[in-house]
């Protein structure tokens, strides 16, 4: 089986040599340049777990790069200076900071429409739909955001981030052809990673729940998930050794 | 068979009464109030073109919706201060205009997923599969609009408008199962169909073809496209009254 390592530099070849639509001309510079740079943690989850349920994760291809253009459509739009203004991001200009904001708008647009274009490419709709779902779920966390009108901030991130992760698992397990009444456990497994994930960036950025639950009380939390995530992995009968090592990693990131 | 005045009556209570994905919450009213008003062209070719093919119109629902929410997401993030900078649309406030710059990005793009939601819903990927490449055409031209870089008008409006109203034909195709080699005569006919309605557009509006072709020559020309779209609907051994009469009232209307 590939090491995460290994599945990350699949998909950066892939996503550095993705097609895109032809019809976007000159807009594919700004479209390539938001999908430079990132850990690819979501497609790295969807290719580990499709190969983990016996697929080749090269089938599992063009629904992890989907994750990450959904992934950069939403950093591009939240960078807006009407969002987030944020004018840098991965150390460099955002994208409406290096062409404009009324090309950014035009750029997540179109990474989000390939993305569906990527999803589409199976012979049956369920990772596309899977897909449809997940970005709607985040798009309703960044409202909630904007807004400052979330309830909580567990329902804040769960969709916000969540969504995007446990569909990282959800979009593997159709390529993989796995029946629905099985994947329960699977999904109970990708629950936990958003929660994961968010809590670690929190305790690395100093917000969020480190304000709410301080650095020490965030970190317990972070540990508690990744314990949640192994004990799921651990019920399910097939190898997931490597999916464990990914676990192990999000949580000990350090950046 | 149905008129289209039927059509137009029933895809409007449709997308009345659509049920959003509940993760939207509250930003479920920015997403109506943009699907408010509007003349649901698109939609009726797409309902009026499945009739004619032997499908129950009520089949094509999902499918004329989502073209409707493909166009209702263009117009919200074409209005954007960085883009258009149009505070109304038909005669109110535009969507970024009542709810805020943040809430219209996201607003745009949420409308953009429910329509892929929309067209995943059919057992097979063919709807989604050319919605998806259809919005992909409009965004490049879309682009080219605004970086004013289009090489000659016609190549603009065929991606800017051709592409969606060309889909609205194609996706009633799919959805009616009719197979690919049989969809010729109905693609040369759904080709006319932008064109025409983007001609009559600029003559009532003044702008566009009037501008380089003059008033009379525009009108000229959108007849032409009439008669070319009639002809082409006269080719087709099915009974298209219902869409001949679609075609003289996008050539006569004068709104």
């Amino acid at each position: 089986m590939r090491s995460p390592e290994e599945h990350r530099e699949v998909i950066e070849a892939y996503v550095a040599e993705l097609a895109l639509t032809p019809e976007l001309g000159a807009q594919a510079d700004s479209l390539r340049y938001a999908l430079t740079g990132g850990k690819r943690v979501r497609a790295v989850i969807c290719l580990a777990t499709a190969e983990a349920v016996g697929a080749e994760p090269e089938a599992a291809l063009p629904a992890a790069a989907s994750l990450e253009l959904v992934h950069a459509f939403s950093l591009v739009h939240d960078d807006l200076p009407a969002l987030d203004n944020d004018a840098e991001r991965r150390g460099r200009p955002s994208t409406w900071s290096q062409f404009g904001e009324a090309v950014a708008v035009l750029a997540g647009d179109a990474l989000l429409a390939e993305a569906f274009r990527l999803a589409l490419s199976y012979p049956t709709p369920s990772a596309a739909r899977e897909l449809a779902q997940a970005t709607l779920g985040m798009i309703g966390g960044q409202y909630l955001d904007i807004t400052g009108t979330a309830s909580d901030e567990a329902t804040l991130h769960k969709l916000k981030t969540g969504c995007l992760f446990a569909a990282s698992v959800g979009l593997a397990l159709w390529v993989a052809g796995v029946p629905e009444r099985e994947q329960g456990p699977w999904r109970a497994f990708g629950d936990e990673l958003g929660l994961l994930f968010q809590i670690v960036d929190d305790v690395l950025d100093g917000d969020g729940y480190v304000l709410t639950h301080g650095e020490e009380g965030a970190r317990v939390l972070a540990d508690e998930a990744a314990e949640r995530a192994q004990a799921r992995l651990a019920e399910i009968p097939v190898d997931t050794s490597v999916l464990a090592g990914i676990v192990s990693g999000l949580a000990a990131r350090t950046s």
